[in-house]
């Protein structure tokens, strides 16, 4: 009977070992590839100060933030809480150890964050995110856009998902755009109307712009741009077709056009397309945007996505550091792909052995001892079952835990050999110590 | 110029790339152990229900707990706080999912947990904790014990650590030897004198011991008992030749003894001791404890300890699980042994290639990717360095981030040849494409 209760809070992941093997196989799937891509790992504090986290929240973030407070201290003291993504420490700790950093700095932070949402299926209080960016100090060449781009794709690929399409603007472009409409004073409210564009029929989309008092001929110039969208030489020559001399509009085309020739020259041809429908919601991309979907599996929506930024640390600092980054959230990425039954469990997960002494005799124990470490040193993971139980009680333990059997009894001492079961088929090979 | 305090909080721990790639190689050092010796990787939630985390703490804990509020609510309502260890939620988890748990229980969780101590040189309010224990159902074979204690003592060789020293004894063998001086009153009293001994000259142990008024032949007794130590031979006669026929101190020795017998049998023979002075701190420890420390550097203290404990989640079921575990505290051990220079960065460290396309012109900077990417394939950490630089800084900045340099120019691309330069030692191989 329980006495108290024991489930987790809800909004938290808690896994059972096998899925949580998955996971983790994940995490260091992703990892692995960051690292091959020469970014360097960090890790901020989960716990940092109230006043650089709510410095740079605003809105609904703000309201989802968890301040801390040590018991005997009043919540109104709380200097304190949760960071809420890795942008903000990230750009704490640029300042603070600017002068031991090289940069362009490749950075990758993989941890958890937190924010208080209202709890609903899907959605996740305490979450992963594998970030990568890199940071500049003044200026940062236009190619590392790509090279996040391409970065982030390779983790997804690492992951054996379903196939991916990779949606790539740049704001630049819509802002250049609109400047030629002299459309700037509802600038803030186009990207916002544009940004929900897919969530909404495309009748809402039309009202939205309409309410805006701009006239219809704008309203249509605004909704046929937002629908170019295809590969490199399509979009950029419709582009082009405007015949804008527009500053901000040629150096978002070109800038696009650049990062388009790479990611199709370094193996994304056929998976990556421009899209003017992807602005990201936040204010501080400046440049290049991106996200990524499953078009099997459209209604997931973006599982990986990104920009540009010109100024990463500017509440913090006179200094400019420019920035491309882009994240996986491996929390929400790994439920929806469970919801969806696309995670292969024994595609990722290690092997294991249970190596089970019969009658927990000496010379048995001994001889455990001794198939275990060899099997350890050929770099497998090894459980020796101790439990003072029938044979078959262990045996139905092993095959809850473990993948082979390996028995010891009176006769595997005797002779020195003894049978690795594979639980799985059934089938058993025989071995020598 | 800084706008804001961007230091992190005091008492967290945060790390250069470099420092930081070595903590994490460490971290994955213990944790590559503790799989292949069978231990099963879970993580449960930082935040969890106040009522769970307060129930088992008490005392000094109890204040250190942080109590957690999302923006909008009072403190007084917080009903969740950050894990103080990992061993409550492991409580909890056991408890809620144990119909889908195969018993004995091998579980491992390496996370940062969270104790808001006042802070000095060398303690963290977040740190590392990398955990195993081995949770039975109503019964946990003895095996366990030495299981528990042979996995970190391979965990801590993996570190590359000066020689240590593993301390052990049993808990029941202090209880019966107290029952046989008749002194169970005062037993929790002697238990915390004992575990103080050796941080207090001989003559303040023997004081408080005078001061329970149990009169100086038991106290000579008692001084006498926690001297003794040695290797398991020595230990175990001195014990029996006071010819107790105590069940808890009959009990304790055999215990030691089949702990012992096996721990040398399997490679700590001369680097493990039983030591009557362990009794480590905890309550709730009920047999077997242990301790680990570096005897060139006993000033560090222990780095590893643990021991067996009756019932875990005594608070929220009437199941019993007993278990043993053992922890290794990675944030203040990587700390310790970085003051010592006790850390050798070389040892651990990935390397790392920087591809430096020298003009940033088109073919360079292909070959640039082909060189990376074909070392990528072959495992290695490249960074392309896209900085609009002069060569001069691209090299300078190279050195800081980089093992090997690899510049591409006119007649790399012209040959298809590159060299590759350790920075090291300054010599150059060539290799192709």
């Amino acid at each position: 009977m329980k006495k108290l209760n024991t489930s987790p809070i809800s909004g938290m992941q808690e896994l059972l070992p096998k899925e949580q093997a998955v996971f983790n196989k994940f995490k260091d799937c992703v990892r692995e590839v960051y690292k091959h891509r020469g970014f360097l790992e960090i890790e901020t504090p989960v716990i940092d100060r109230a006043e650089i986290l709510f410095a740079k929240a605003g809105g609904e973030t703000e309201k989802q933030i968890y301040k801390v407070v040590k018991t005997e201290e009043a919540a109104e003291g709380a200097d304190q809480a949760l960071r809420f993504d890795h942008t903000v420490p990230l750009a704490r700790y640029i300042v603070e150890h600017e002068s031991d950093l090289a940069f362009p700095f490749r950075v990758t932070q993989i941890g958890r964050n937190y924010r208080g949402e209202r709890a609903q299926k899907g959605r996740f209080r305490e979450f992963y995110q594998a970030d990568i960016d890199v940071l500049g100090r003044n200026e940062l060449a236009i190619e590392y856009d790509a090279e996040v781009i391409l970065t982030l794709s390779e983790a997804l690929d690492a992951l054996h998902l379903p196939p991916k399409l990779v949606r790539v603007s740049n704001r630049k472009i819509l802002v250049g755009f609109l400047e030629e409409l002299n459309l700037q004073e509802v600038a803030s409210e186009i990207f916002s109307i544009v940004d929900h564009a897919e969530k909404v029929p495309l009748e809402k989309t039309k009202e939205w712009l309409a309410e805006l008092s701009i006239g219809n001929e704008r309203v249509d110039s605004v909704m046929n741009f937002i629908d170019i969208a295809g590969d490199r030489a399509d979009v950029i020559s419709r582009l082009n077709s405007f015949g804008f001399e527009n500053q901000k509009f040629t150096e978002g085309l070109q800038e696009l056009d650049k990062v388009l020739s790479i990611l199709e020259s370094q193996g994304l041809e056929g998976s990556v397309v421009a899209d003017m429908k992807i602005v990201r919601g936040l204010d501080y991309y400046t440049g290049t945007v991106f996200e990524t979907i499953l078009p099997d599996y459209k209604e997931i929506g973006s599982i990986c996505s990104g920009g540009r930024y010109e100024n990463l640390a500017e509440l913090y600092t006179d200094q400019k550091f420019p920035g491309v980054g882009g994240s996986i959230g491996l929390t929400r990425l790994f439920y929806v792909l469970n919801e969806y039954g696309l995670i292969n469990e024994a595609d990722v997960e290690r092997r294991r052995y249970a190596v089970v002494p019969f009658g927990n005799s000496e010379p048995e124990v001994e001889m455990a001892y001794k198939v275990a470490r060899k099997l350890r040193e050929q770099g497998e993971d090894v459980d020796i079952v101790f439990a003072d139980k029938k044979l078959g009680d262990k045996i139905k333990f092993a095959g809850k835990t473990a993948d082979y059997l390996i028995v010891i009894g009176d006769d595997e001492v005797r002779t020195g050999t003894f049978g690795v079961k594979d639980l799985m088929t059934g089938e058993t090979t025989t071995s020598e110590i």
